[in-house]
């Protein structure tokens, strides 16, 4: 008995899964929902049901276009995305808005937790939009966003935002996990290439100057041509693509169908010249070998003997007591018991 | 029989390691170079012999003042190390001076690998030179490097320089273990402080600038001059102390007893100030923490199983059949098998 009863039980689990999977196809934000919470949550068993789910949804990922998007707050980020994306559900797109904020482990999502931001969009029945995910135990922010956007793909999105807070560590993270790259930014008081850190311009294949509407236009305009002078001088992100600053207006509108133009061009491109799954393949190679290194250190520290001998080592190292290479090789061997 | 030779065997060596701890304590130049030779050796029995006269020795360690010299080639690095060890040497002190070149794992040792370069120094009884280890398996020439210090303080050596070639890595890995790091710099064309990586400043304790005689005397009074206004604006390495530039001449031996006495008020201030302990245990401490992060990684990737599937378990995720987090628990499993 006990034993048929634990039969049927993992029989109704897999066929749950595979449930979930079967909706999650057939385009049911609900159950996309669900699987994104799987993925998120911090716990063991969800944990390996998310990646049974995964393993389900691999044939059907990757055939989205992955689009990150950076600027400092206030840069005009979600109204942008907003606005790009209301224009491509109406052009009967299907269009996911994920956002990745390393800073979301302790504040519990602060970007697009508020889902009236984007209150246009969120009413497209061709829109999916999910706030930032919180870090915690099983890999952190990163490894959910780029499951979620897996998973986002199997349910057939085929433009998935990836919005993050212009600050920090987010726009190297975002930036291995997307196909395109581009920095948002507003025209300040005149030195709007100052304050810029040159590193993420280096990072982005294209840059959106916005709030061009109004008084503020022309200065948009002055700074937009600012910023072509200076992307010429920078080592393009990708091969053969030259990034280019444009302006656009979530007010007029203005620029937003160019600006779709310009994301449609440079995925052709990509395509074109192979450096579409080239750079996939890369992204997750590079994201294997980093998650092995995270895992293996976590599971070190973690290690019951590690963390009850780690202090009186360190201890007697500091005092001078025992050689670094001793300690190391004693630490070593205990985790390898 | 067999197991009586085995005993014996064991006493001998055991005895030899003592003997040769009893040599370096005596000041024995031969036993100490030997002792190193044991230390940058990557065969594993030479390590752990190395690991056992360590043991041994460390009582006797911790006493030195370490001092770190940087600065591009053809600053006179190495002649200011003679200059200065020379004049310390005469004044009765002991004085050692190794070299940390990360590439030396390619060229097998290219700074002062020619002993001629510090001829003069390399004739004082109370001097041990030793070239730049090459790098290696176990643990590379950061380790080496640190560990040699140890040896040369249990062999009485009262200063113990450390030279870098002044280029990559090198400064920061330098900088890490040693009590106090000094930049060398040459006078140019004028326009000293535009080449200047700024980051390399932000890690000293003071700037020497050499070769201050003849006609380049009045120049490098000017850098110097410069150089003491820029580091104004830093954030002092170690904390209330103002890093000050200085100027020397290798040839007229102007300057020389000025810095010694500059190092020796530096020391002063450490030593009331408590930073010399805390500093070194930090250092200590953070040498700890990634020598194991190193080994475990090493370790890993060295491991039969894991070097057997890893090449099919990246084909398999970068072709997108295998969710990459699935991958990295399926290749942990191997492992900890």
């Amino acid at each position: 008995m006990e034993k048929k009863f634990r039969y049927r039980k993992i029989k109704r689990e897999n066929f749950s899964i595979e449930k979930l999977a079967g909706c999650i196809r057939k385009g049911s934000r609900v159950h996309l929902a669900k699987a994104i919470t799987l993925i998120e949550s911090n716990r063991w068993d969800d944990f390996q049901k998310g990646q049974e789910l995964l393993t389900l949804l691999m044939p059907y990922t990757g055939q989205s276009l992955r689009i990150g998007i950076t600027g400092v707050p206030g840069a005009g980020k979600s109204t942008f995305i907003e606005r790009l994306g209301t224009f491509l559900c109406q052009m009967g797109k299907k269009v996911a808005v994920l956002a990745v904020d390393p800073s979301s482990t302790v504040t519990h999502g602060s970007i697009l937790g508020d889902k009236t931001r984007m209150e246009q969009l969120s009413k497209e029945p061709n829109a999916f939009i999910r706030p930032s995910p919180s870090g915690g135990t099983l890999g952190g922010v990163h490894r959910k966003t780029r499951e979620t956007i897996l998973l986002c793909e199997a349910a057939g999105y085929e433009i998935i935002f990836v919005e993050t807070v212009g600050v920090g560590q987010s726009e190297v993270d975002v930036k291995t996990m997307v196909d395109m790259f581009l920095l948002l930014t507003i025209t300040g008081a005149g030195d709007e290439l100052q304050g810029l850190k040159k590193g993420i311009v280096e990072l982005v294949d294209g840059v959106i100057v916005t709030k061009a509407d109004g008084e503020n236009r022309k200065r948009a305009i002055k700074t937009k041509n600012e910023y072509n002078q200076f992307l010429k001088f920078l080592r393009p992100k990708t091969d053969l693509w030259e990034p280019k600053a444009m302006i656009c207006s979530n007010i007029t509108g203005e620029g937003i169908r160019e600006i779709w133009a310009f994301v449609e061009h440079f995925h052709e491109h990509l395509r074109k010249t192979n450096r579409f799954d080239e750079q996939r393949k890369e992204q997750l190679k590079d994201w294997l070998m980093s998650s092995i290194i995270d895992r293996l250190r976590q599971s070190f520290f973690e290690h019951e003997k590690v963390k009850k001998e780690l202090p009186s080592t360190i201890e007697q190292v500091t005092k001078g007591n025992l050689p670094v290479s001793t300690a190391v090789e004693k630490i070593l061997s205990l985790y390898h018991e």
